[in-house]
Order: C-alpha cells, then structure tokens, then sequence
C-alpha cells in the first residue's frame, strides 16, 4: 500500500511529454501550440495567482499585465463584435450563454456535426436538443436551410451552429444562417473553436449574436482558456453582476481563467492576429496534403474542395494491415512515432483525422512519404 | 487607432511580473507558488491540449500522464474522502455541488464569513443565502453550533463551512459542524481553499459530505485548479454521465482543467502531501510574527491565539501616515516594495492582510525590521 502510493508519488516527480518535439498533426493540438513569447510568460506567471498582483475587483479590469485592454479592446476588434470575456474554454462560454438565456425545458437547435460539449451544456441546463442532420457520408453537411423548418416546428431558444466543426473541418454558410436567425429574431450562437484564432472570423458579418473561441484549440494557447463575443443588447444578460457584488459577474463566478493560461493567450495573441491573415496558405497546405494521401489510397470524408486544415480521411489499407499485425491498430502509431510524427489517434486505423496548421510543406512531404514507406513495409 | 492598437500589441509582447522575486506575503499567493518540478512541468506541458495526448475520452481518465491515479488514488487519500475530481477552482467545485444538490428557490446555509464566490455560485443556481453572522470586532468568529438554530427555521438543502476564511484566518469548529449536519441529514460542504495543501485536512473526521481545496490557493498550483472531494453516495450526483455520452460528467462538462494547471498541480503534490506534515511550524511562525507586528501598534484581528497563517491587521499608525504624504495610501506598497517586500494590496494602509506561509523566520524577521523602519521613517 505504502510503497505503492511511493511509487504513484515519484511518477509525479518527473511528468514527461512524449511527444515533446514530433511533427504535430494532432487536430485538438496544432492551433495550441505556444508562441515562444508565451513560453516566457508561462514561466513569468506560472506562481499561483500571479495575474491578480492588480487586482481591483475583477479580472477583466486588471490593467497590470494589461488584461483590461486586451478583453475591452483587442478582442471585441479582433472578433468583430460588440463586448467580450475570457473563459475557461469554448464548452464553458456555450453553458454561460446557454444557462443565461434558456430554461429548463427550453429547446436549442444546433447542427447535427456539434461538438459533443454542445449537448453536455445543454444538458446540464437543462435543454431539449434538436438536430440539423449532416448530409451523411462521404462529406457530412449542414445545410443551413434546414435550420428555417426546425425553428417553426421546434421554437427554440438559441441556436448554434459548429463553425467548422471538429470532425470533418467542414464550414457551413454561417452568414446565411445570420441572415435566418435574424428573420426569425433567436439568438445565434457561433462556437468557433476551431475557426478564431486560425483563420478570420467576423461576428458582424456573419450575424451572429454571440462568438466562441478556444485558446488551446486555435489561439496558440495553454489550456484551458477561451473567449466569448457578443452584441451589446446580450452583455447584461449574460454579463450580469451579482446583486450583492457588482463588479462580479454571476456566469463567471467572478473571475473566470485566472492563472497562466490567460496569460499565454495574451502573450499569443498578436501572432495570432497575424496568422489568420495567411489562412489561404493553409487552405492550400491542406488541400495539397489531402490530394497527395488520396493518392496512397486514403479517402477524405467532409467537404470538397476542403477549406480547413481539420482532415478526417478512411483508411481501408491501413485497417487491412491492422487486422494481420501483433499491434492491431496501434501498429500506426508507432510506425509514425517513429518517424518523428503525431497524429492519428493511438490504436485508430480505419479511419484517421489529421490537421496539417502546425506543420509547414516540407514536413508534410515527409509525413506524406512516410505513410507511403509503411505502406510498402506492410505490403 | 491604428497606432494605439500597435502599443497594445506590443505590450503583450514582453509580459513582466513586477513582483517577482520579492518577499511574497500576499495572501492569495503564498500557498500557491510553483515547486520546481512544476516549474518543469509548466515548460514539458505549456502547449494548448498537451495533457490529452492519451484520452480515452475522460481527462480523469488518462493514463500518461498519470491523471487518473492522481485523482482516483492519491487525492482521495490525501483528501481522507472517498471519491475525487477536478475543478477548475474552488468557485467552481461550489457552484457543482450547488447546481447538482439544490433547485432554484431552495436555501443554502453558510458561515458569515465565506467567500464572495459561495454568494455568486449560490445567486448563478437561483438559492437563497442565510448566513450564520460572525461574533463581530476583534475576533469575528462564527459559532458553529448557531447553525443549529437555522436549519431549523430555513430547512436548507446545503450547508457550507468556509475553513478558514479568507478574511480573518479564523478556523471554527468543523467536526462539531460535522455532527450537527449529520443530525439533521444535510448535505455539508467543507471549503477549504486556504486548508487543503497548507493544513492536514481529513473530510471523514470533519464529517462532511464534500471537501473542496484550490491549487492556486493552497496546492503550489498555477491557476485556475482546484479539488472537490466527495462522499461515495454524492458520486451519482454530482458527477453523473451525459445521457447521450456515457464518459462524460455533466456539471464537468467532459472535461475541466484540461491543460497545464493540472500538470502542476500534480507535479507540487508530493510536496504539498509532505508539507502539511509541517502545520504546526507554520502556526508558530505566524503567531510570533503576529506578536511581533502588535509590538509596532498593529491590531491583529481574527482568533487570537491565530491558528492560521492567514493575518489581518488593524493599522492605525500605518493610515495616520498615509493621510499626510503624498502617495496616500499607496506609500506602503512603495516602502514595501523598495525593500523587496510584497504583500498588502497597494492603496491599503488603514487594514493589511498578510500571510506568513511562504516566507521563513529569517525573511519575516526582516519584514518586522522593515515595518519598523518606515515608521520611524515618517514618525
């Protein structure tokens, strides 16, 4: 017993990454990858509550490190909208928005590519949920349209629609949507986690009520952080004070991120900016890279032409391979692992999903030939 | 525009902690300040989802690192409770057990002196707040047995306990708490964000049915993290699973500190386990220190003997000076500062609150000397 819980504490002495320094292709991972500038403010700030030296009563309004002009004027810039806030990630600001806006009972109307923390906030409000469905395989739609039949039949409370979504890095027509939402007068929830931050969004343009990012999704971030945009008519809503303390914010218990991950979102932040002005390099990147695995006989599910960096491909020849070999499916990760590359999931062969945003074009050749060499060393 | 925009960037791209290094007595900081494997950790894991690198579908579930036997073994241990999760901070562990126990409309009994958060997770579940008051000046202490009383008169769905608060370091009477919520059969939430990791703390001798301790408070944790420790029969409740996505606990929607706080946490446990070995230290230290600061004029308030390094002064000669200089009130800060001490929020002067956790007898000698000299300084 006693040695045991030794031998549990000594493994905490010496917490190692084991994939500290591979080509990244992991989807949850390539936007969150630190800038070297947050890497210093991570060691800057890493004690404790350290972001609170100034604390004047709530996190949004600490000026030193400068928190106050980055929530109040950077972001509302960068998202195109009207207020923001920090959270502790896209799931938590769709509870926040959900729990504030909508009753036990109510019903929301959401895409059927939804992330799976949309129906567990929901959830835990309380909600009724109701699908748009995909257009099944090989792509995986939402077509926006159908949103309009739903809103009649179901009246929902809110709407949200997965902007693109995780497993296909498909983007439906969200200014569309704006356009539908707006018609019929019900709050639009955007969750963008894998869009702000890696390429541009405009909440104004796209019409939409309230915006969602994550900082370890896409803003180059520790986790977990994120941000939420809204209109100006949601912010006493959804930012209301509590009635006994009124410079506390009731859905963020106060204060939300505060610790180092806020801090590398911030130190992150005007890479961030820049980057998202080269989205077309990505989309290239991404396009080019799936062409190429085509060819060795992988098949890319979601939209066509692809227009993300979020690739989800079947893969019947190496599932062939998976069946006859010792490591079943995991057989892929090692072969890559040993090449320097991280990925697919560990022990997934059927099918895998891959984003090329961390990794530049000549890494990716290199990932390209090497699913082509353990192609022919399994062949 | 334009340009102001540019000084915002480029402010975040040199982020600096002012009061690195110095005297640390700040109240919130010093139960929260990195050990050096967590500094490590901080660098191996800063990377957005880099805890997640094995999920297999529950972050209290991963294997490498070793996240689950953290939580599922040694918290509970060290907690002495018989399940565990992760918060994102205490805050947010009360809101859980709040939003999980109770319905809007019913009544939560706490001490007088908890927390402003206790207030905002209660207003953001809808309960009504009685509050068991404080005897007041000196000594603000809170009775335990008054809770009797009330529960009698409000029926509560919950009781909370603020052990010790952060205001006055007062540590009442849990276990007697223990007995009476036993009783009358009432769920009975044990705060301890300023115990858990400072203080042998033991849930099944206080005989509470939830511990909650914060990382960044009290676990040398970067922040936000924090601890919610149950008895087994709550597990159902609080962390009951999604309908639709049987991993997943709802009021955790998934996943909480799904990032480098946890790393740390995890990293500074075996410290933090072996360092409230060393209680009786700290509250000696903060004893003499307090006795020390009475001998210059200062008033400690809160339970005397003071049992917690936790310390509020009552500092009529400190105001008297701010009154007549410059700075105002800010002249303590600047003294303290100048000598490499930090630790009363800038601008107070006519109250302080300090901690002696962080600091040892050598430092906190040199503090004394230090407050000695500015008064001689403005006498």
């Amino acid at each position: 017993m006693k040695q045991a819980e030794n031998k549990s504490l000594q493994r905490l002495a010496n917490l190692q990454r084991q994939h500290k320094g591979l080509i990244n292709l992991m989807p949850l991972q390539t936007g969150g990858m630190l800038t070297d500038v947050a890497k210093e403010a991570l060691v800057e700030f890493g004690d404790g509550y350290s972001v609170c030296d100034f604390c004047q009563g709530s996190l949004c309004n600490v000026t030193n490190p400068p928190i106050r002009e980055f929530v109040q004027e950077l972001l509302p810039q960068f998202l195109d909208c009207e207020a923001t806030t920090i959270t502790h990630g896209a799931r938590e600001a769709k509870f926040m928005v959900m729990h504030s806006l909508a009753q036990p009972g109510d019903s929301i109307l959401v895409d059927g590519n939804r992330h799976y923390t949309t129906v567990v906030a929901a959830e835990r409000v309380g909600l009724n949920i109701i699908e748009v469905p995909n257009s099944g395989h090989p792509e995986f739609k939402v077509d926006v349209n159908e949103y309009a039949l739903l809103i009649k039949k179901h009246a929902p409370k809110l709407i949200l629609l997965t902007y693109p979504d995780g497993n296909y890095g498909n983007l439906p027509d969200a200014r569309k949507l704006g356009e539908i939402t707006q018609e019929y007068n019900i709050p639009y929830i955007l969750n963008g986690a894998y869009s702000v931050g890696r390429m541009p969004v405009s909440m104004e343009e796209i019409g939409a009520d309230f915006i969602i990012g994550s900082g370890h999704k896409s803003m180059a971030s520790a986790g977990p952080a994120g941000v939420l945009g809204m209109k100006k008519k949601w912010e006493e809503t959804v930012l209301r004070k509590s009635g006994t303390y009124n410079k506390k914010e009731i859905e963020l218990l106060g204060c939300t991120i505060r610790g180092v991950p806020l801090i590398t979102l911030m130190a992150s932040f005007p890479h961030v900016k820049e980057r998202v002005q080269r989205w077309d390099e990505q989309v290239s990147k991404a396009q080019w890279f799936s062409a190429e695995l085509e060819k060795l006989g992988f098949k890319q599910l979601g939209e066509k032409p692809h227009r993300h960096d979020l690739l989800h491909f079947e893969t019947p020849v190496l599932y062939e391979i998976s069946k006859r070999v010792r490591e079943k499916g995991y057989f892929l990760y090692k072969e890559l692992k040993e090449r320097g590359i991280w990925g697919p999931q560990p022990g997934m062969a059927s099918s895998i999903k891959l984003s090329t945003f961390a990794a530049d074009r000549q890494q990716l050749q290199f990932v390209i030939d090497s699913f082509k060499a353990i192609l022919d060393k399994y062949s």
